[in-house]
């Protein structure tokens, strides 16, 4: 058995999804957000960020970690931000010596509904049907879970 | 007595130096780079970094941390990069309630030279003629220590 916590980073909310992977079974086990107080200053969010998945990691123990790429786009700025916010979670995780997983946006959308410019629409219908359990409240949950469920359909791992 | 930790991330090394000051007096402490193995990945990086800096915090307990401020340039991918390794860096400090603070870097220039726009070379001299106990080996340490500088020179605080 695998457990794959995967994370949408970010400065304001922070995804993240816990399943569980046995074979071709996909289980759903928790998912949530983690946010920063509003007025919190930019230091003190990647330290909410790093605290948050370190107690994920102690709650959950998950096996693997999955996150998407980002890449530099009109808005350098932002993406530059939000580069701040992955990597605190990421070392969170990788300080405990669990393997980090990066996947690419269009691999996601591939991964869940074989189609690689599907829209969020498509992709939220495909997690109500592959993981009926889950009911995510937000968008930020929502892909956390995408990107966790995208590890356990592209990895070639034995569970 | 403030003690100031003056960091210059980078994934491949991340340059660090340690001053005190009291009043108008400067003092170095010590200097170094981190530096994570050559063929270490990604979210390993991150974790070295991490660590590397958590430990600073330990043997020298700063009581404030200063860094460079970077922007998105042309090579956008690069400074994307250099952003997760200077998060990795700072969420290492703000994790410990230490104050984080962010210098652009003409700043940095016009505290150790009066010129928003002097070269390295000039800093440097500077930096041996303010800190005439600081024998850095490498640009990493020297820039580490310039941050760290500019930071006592800047701030308003009572030492």
């Amino acid at each position: 058995m695998k457990r794959i916590l995967g994370i949408d980073p970010g400065l304001l909310h922070t995804g993240w999804a816990i399943i569980d992977v046995m074979g071709a079974t996909r289980k759903y086990v928790a998912s949530g957000v983690i946010l920063p107080p509003v007025k919190a200053d930019f230091a003190s969010r990647l330290a909410f960020i790093f605290n948050g998945v370190s107690d994920l990691y102690e709650k959950f123990n998950p096996t693997e970690c999955s996150i998407e790429v980002i890449f530099v786009n009109k808005n350098g700025k932002t993406t530059l931000l939000l580069g701040h916010a992955r990597a605190a979670a990421i070392t969170a995780i990788a300080i405990k010596n669990i393997p980090v997983f990066e996947y690419e946006p269009n691999k996601v959308k591939k991964a869940l509904t074989g189609i690689g410019h599907a829209d969020k629409e498509q992709i939220y219908k495909m997690l109500s049907i592959l993981l009926p359990d889950a009911h995510p409240k937000t968008a930020d949950e929502s892909d956390a879970i995408a990107i966790a469920l995208t590890h356990a359909n592209t990895s070639r791992f034995v569970s």
